[in-house]
This record gives C-alpha cells, structure tokens and sequence, in this order.
C-alpha cells in the first residue's frame, strides 16, 4: 500500500473539486461551463475505483469519500444548475423540484452504502442521474427546452433514484 | 421500529434542506440569510442522532445520511459562503483555501466512518467547523472582518478538522 493508497483518493478529490467548481460557475451564471464541469467529475468518478483495484489500494475509506464527493457532484452541483440555469422561472416550486433532486440522491447514496450489493444498482446511480441533467443544460445552451421539460426530466431523475429498478453493472 | 424510523431521518434530511438553501442565499449574495441557514443545520444535526436513539431506531443508513449531508451544509456551502463574501477579494487564492476547507472536511467524514471510535473525536468535527465558520460570516455582517482574517481562520479550521487532535465528546 503505502503511498500508492493516495493516488485513487485524490482522483475522488478531484471528483469533489469540480463539484464545487461547478457550483461556483452556476453563482457566476456560467451554466455551460458548470454542466462541463459536473460531466469531467463524472469522468473522474468512473476512473477512482479502477484505479484503486488496479493499484491493489481499493479501501473502505476510498469507498466513504466516493459517495460523499459524489453527493456534492452528482446531487448538489445538477440541482442548483437546473435550478439556476431554468426552473428558478417558475420561483420557489422551481426551488422545490431541485431540492427534491438533491434529497434522493442522498437517500439513494446512504442506501447503496448499506446495501452493499456487487453485482447490480438498486435504483439509478446519482452519477448517472446528475450527469444526465448536467447534459440537459449543456444541450439546452443550443436547444430550447422548456422549463416544463426540466421539472418532469429532473422529477424524473429524482424519482428513478430511489426506485426498486434493479440497474445491471457494466 | 416501523415507520418511526423515517423520523430522525427526516430531520437529517432537513439539514441537508438548509445547506443548500444556504448554498443558494450565497448565489443570491444573502450572505447573512446563508450564515443562519448553516446554523439552523446544525440544531437540526444535533438532533437527529439524539432522536433515533430516543425512539430506539438508530440505524447505519441514517449514519451514512448524516455525514453525507454534513459535507454539504458544514463542508461545502461554508466554503461558498465565505468565498461569496469575502475570499473572492483575492481572487483565485481565495476559492483554493475555500477548496480546501471542503476537502479537509471530506477527508475528515470518510476517516470517522471508518474509524467508528465512540467515546471521542479524531480532528475538530466537521459540524463544528463549519458552524463557525458561518458565525464568522455572521459577526462580519457587523464587524469589520478582514480577507486575510477569513484566509487564515478557514485554512486553520481545515488544517483542525484533519489533524490528529483528540476532541472529547460532549
């Protein structure tokens, strides 16, 4: 192990780095570039864990700080991007729809943790989830959606999270 | 157990609520508005764990919520918070030292997760840090505070909350 141990828990850091990167950018406006920022996170959260197995470092620790990053990446950053950057026009139900976003992606981390199943996902993962709404932004830079796409898509997204919907492993 | 479970999880899941409300009074540059939100989380953290043992429902899952939703309202929304309203004088410096309070504060929830000593605390608790942090935000509502006071008081809680200091439980 050794100082091998802390090449994986700095790509996770990363992780959470762009999160709050991202969030910084959706106070500045800048909603392209935090819906970039979420999707190089996610990038970076594919990459911790395979680093870690490889290296033969993979640790309970790794595996806490995963889901923490995550949350704040794929939970917190989307839901105030999709906020920000469309559903605060229709005002505090806007607000409502984002929070709902972030709360099941927590409930959905804290189950998975608990759970502790190999082979497959019970309900979608946030990474997945967050990254999707992250590309909503990115395409609704170009193309317009409408507020009424956001909130069902986001609902949605929130929804499928907590679900039973057993999600195969790739 | 039954449905009083869902309890004190709900009120774990209301101090996440609040970080990030405080997450979005900080975009809105409602600094002080964001401040109390932080301190309201961490009544709301304070009581949760009291709760389910009340009702005799402590469960791992709400262990895991918790500390996933104290790095967003004591890790991540303090560190906007005082990026918001005073670091981001100084320019990128000032967002580096609010990154590293919030991944002082990552490394400082995924090492008491796996640690799991009962009796006392390894570092300065993340709750701790970042409610002061925002009371810090608070009094500078009043009192003149400066950036510098804000770079090191950040840089020192960070630096607390992963050291090896031993913190009674109270």
């Amino acid at each position: 192990m050794g100082t091998k141990i802390i090449i994986p828990n700095m790509v996770t850091l990363s992780n959470l780095l762009l999160g709050i990167i991202s969030l910084n950018y959706t106070m500045n406006e800048q909603y392209t570039v935090a819906a970039i920022s979420i999707l190089l996170a996610m990038m970076m959260d594919g990459m911790d864990g395979k680093i870690a197995r490889k290296l033969d470092v993979a640790s309970n620790f790794g595996k806490q700080l995963d889901s923490l990053c995550d949350l704040v990446s794929f939970g917190v950053a989307p839901a105030l991007l999709v906020y920000g950057s469309s559903l605060q026009a229709i005002g505090p139900s806007g607000l409502i729809i984002a929070l709902i976003f972030a709360l099941c992606g927590a409930i959905r981390l804290a189950r998975f943790n608990v759970l502790d199943i190999n082979d497959h996902f019970i309900g979608v993962p946030i990474t997945f989830a967050g990254s999707l709404l992250a590309l909503a932004v990115l395409i609704a830079s170009r193309l317009p959606l409408s507020v009424l796409f956001f909130s069902v898509f986001t609902l949605l997204l929130a929804y499928l999270m907590v679900s039973n919907l057993k999600v195969p492993k790739y």
